[in-house]
């Protein structure tokens, strides 16, 4: 069990090989103006940022939710600013599953994004028969590069999991919680720590009854912390941080709503100087949270913590000069739309005024605050009696979520927001990308090809 | 009334040197191989194609479609083919119009995307002041150039209107008609006859009992066809086509589904050897009708017929080499998902059962046939009792639409497609381009961005 171990694996390379030659023979060499290319001086450094569940609606409603912020007034629409997002958009992708669905979850996903493989959804980091494929974490870590994930799911949710661990199922988060110590029956790497620093939640499953991993991170040299506000405290590799027993709270309802930001600058500070570079994959992971619930001003204070994230790891790119940016989507959730019921219009000034998440109301419903109390204090939106006295039904019903979803309807309505779905859809997601390379992003390409063109840009030894 | 007359009209020119230096100061001058510069000695070509409703979804869905068809079972989705659209894609466009709905119309998205200017729902060729904004294709006449739209439309609808028209309100369909020939108090180019060649529907508007346009552009040397049997037989310009008194049938009841192909095919065969190049609009009308209906087969279908066309003008270009190739939407209509209701699964291969599209469906019950009979003749998916029942009973609704709006609703569960409206969404659309300054067009712009860069590459005298 060594912290900075590593065993050559000849499938794995072959692997490898097999994809630089598929790319070089493929790939469409456009030399863009500005982009500067990788110096041989410098490591070469790799950002991967993964908006969960963050389809080009997300980005298209965040544009004008963002340009309406301050309660700032509808009218001449000529000069919409730009996002980070439009900054750097380059392309689009495909996500479907190896599965016969052509709809992805995000183990599936986040398995193609990090190993350039497609599997059955529910696959961490192995393919339908059930192999393990080297993931672009394990591979900057086979090359002595710096590692890292940072997310505000747990840290072994899919989307994470798929760097770190190899397991046939996504739920067994025990199990996945383990292999990122020390693999066991399933890792390309075997006895191998391959991530220098984990940021976000769950102590639930690092700190368990039935295994202290926390402790055993701390024997094994990690310095851990438990609040945001020991961020600033962390000095060096390898470090261990855990905010939360499971996800940490949604951004509309926090008191630090740039959390993934925070903990993202701090992953940045602790391995921008290591020596062969480094690899960061940073995930929004809220975004498909709150558009499970179909909770469009959840999900837009999400895409608020998500474009600063990206924003910083631009800002890095440009005064680094050697890191390459990449941003996609691991599918789109909630089927959302502009515009609902033949109404030609969406109402992004309106989603400011909702200033809780329907989960959040929920809860504290259940805690005893009437509905009424709830609404005026938190969503400044008329509520009419006959809206009043559904959300009260609901509350008094004994399914899970009732509530919940009750007040997402009522605020997608007022607000001009469609859903189709509390599940994922399967349209083609966008990516963007900044820095060195980044036109080998440009256009239409499937999931598994953002993985490859990474592995590509990786150190060929 | 003089059919190549043009007016110069300072103003105007004005406002195109003011793009151009916008567009000189801010282009980013990308060179990508393979992509072809402009040879000085051979005149340029443009062809702008325009997928009316085509939201990115859609292109997605017909990916799938398209892997789909002839029955091809589902199973290793690990090589599902791209299509002429994944091939070409370079970009993503905001479509907002000035008004502040944020969701468009097809009169303001087309305005904006044959003029730059942004303008308000139901404007043609205006911006909301009134003001006539000089259209691409007009300016296109002014050098020269040969011009021509095509559309499965009306040929006085919205998109092709907006390129040729200047008037306050899409529905006046018969003084729009009537600019056509001549333009009276609204157009830039007063007294001039600006498109050579129109291909698409519309005898109501060109023959109608006030004014009889068809024959008046017969006095102006044009010849005029009613048969698509007779699109080999035109020859030179000008040429009129219009082949049926509104928007022709759509591709899933038609005899002839690639009429859109068709009618392009002579439109480029008539314009290829103008002595100082082309302008072609080409819209593929319908995506939008099917898609305002929910009608997913109808959709596809219609697809089938803009992806052709695409290749049509991708072939042309490849052997021109010197013909710029733009494809972009006005919008996206209906809230198109791939799948829905919580279920990780978009049915393709089912869509491929339904061969009628809802609306003929509706007319056929109407004209006296039994749901069931037509059921049975044209959709190859089991049909239930109670589903059955529910047909029935809105085939005997006075409410327009109703059978129509149920088969929609039945197949769209039945495929596992998610719709939100029965109008349009704001979400941005995708932009495709080939040939010669294609780069241009790569990353986020909006839809003005794309007249003001076409402008760009006309003629600059």
């Amino acid at each position: 069990m060594l912290y900075f171990g590593s065993r050559n694996n000849k499938n794995v390379y072959a692997r490898i090989g097999g994809f630089l030659c598929i790319l070089l023979a493929n790939s469409t060499s456009v030399n863009a103006a500005n982009t500067p290319v990788t110096s041989a001086d410098k490591p070469h450094n790799i950002i991967y940022l993964i908006g969960d569940g963050m389809g080009s609606p997300h980005t298209t409603a965040y544009r004008y939710y963002k340009a309406n912020a301050q309660g700032k007034v509808r009218g001449d629409k000529s000069k919409i600013p730009s996002t980070e997002f439009d900054k750097h958009l380059v392309g689009m992708a495909s996500t479907y599953p190896a599965d016969d669905t052509l709809v992805t979850d995000s183990a599936a996903g986040a398995t193609a994004l990090a190993t350039g493989f497609k599997s059955y959804n529910g696959a961490i980091g192995v393919t339908p028969d059930q192999q393990s494929q080297l993931t672009l974490l394990e591979r900057a870590k086979q090359l002595g590069m710096a590692t890292g994930v940072v997310a505000t799911a747990q840290i072994n949710h899919a989307t994470p999991a798929s760097f770190i661990a190899h397991i046939d199922h996504r739920k067994k988060y025990d199990e996945i919680a383990d292999q990122y110590i020390s693999s066991t029956s399933n890792s390309v790497l075997n006895d191998t720590i391959v991530t220098d620093v984990m940021l976000g939640g769950g102590t639930k499953y690092f700190d368990r009854e039935s295994r202290k991993l926390v402790k055993e991170f701390k024997q094994q040299g990690f310095q851990y912390i438990d609040s945001m506000s020991d961020l600033d405290s962390l000095k060096k590799l390898p470090v261990l941080g855990l905010f939360s027993e499971e996800g940490m709270p949604f951004a509309i309802d926090s008191e630090q709503p740039n959390r993934l930001t925070a903990m993202s600058k701090a992953a940045l500070r602790l391995v921008e100087n290591a020596p062969k570079g480094f690899f960061l994959m940073l995930e929004g992971s809220q975004v498909d949270w709150c558009s499970h619930g179909n909770d469009i001003a959840c999900a837009m204070a999400e895409m608020t913590d998500f474009e600063a994230t990206l924003k910083l790891a631009v800002d890095f790119a440009k005064q680094n000069g050697n890191t390459t940016v990449v941003v996609t989507a691991d599918h789109s959730t909630g089927g959302l739309t502009l515009g609902r019921d033949g109404k030609y219009v969406w109402q992004a000034e309106l989603v400011h005024k909702i200033k809780i998440s329907s989960g959040h109301f929920a809860s504290l419903v259940k805690e005893g605050q009437s509905v009424k109390d709830v609404w005026e204090k938190y969503i400044d939106l008329p509520l009419e009696k006959d809206e009043l006295e559904k959300l009260v039904k609901a509350s008094e019903s004994e399914k899970q979520y009732a509530l919940s979803n009750a007040i997402s309807k009522l605020t997608a309505k007022k607000t001009g927001t469609g859903w189709t779905t509390g599940g994922h859809t399967g349209e083609d997601v966008q990516v963007f990308a900044f820095g060195p390379h980044k036109d080998m992003f440009v256009g239409f390409q499937d999931n598994t090809d953002i993985a490859k063109k990474l592995f590509s840009l990786l150190p060929k030894k």
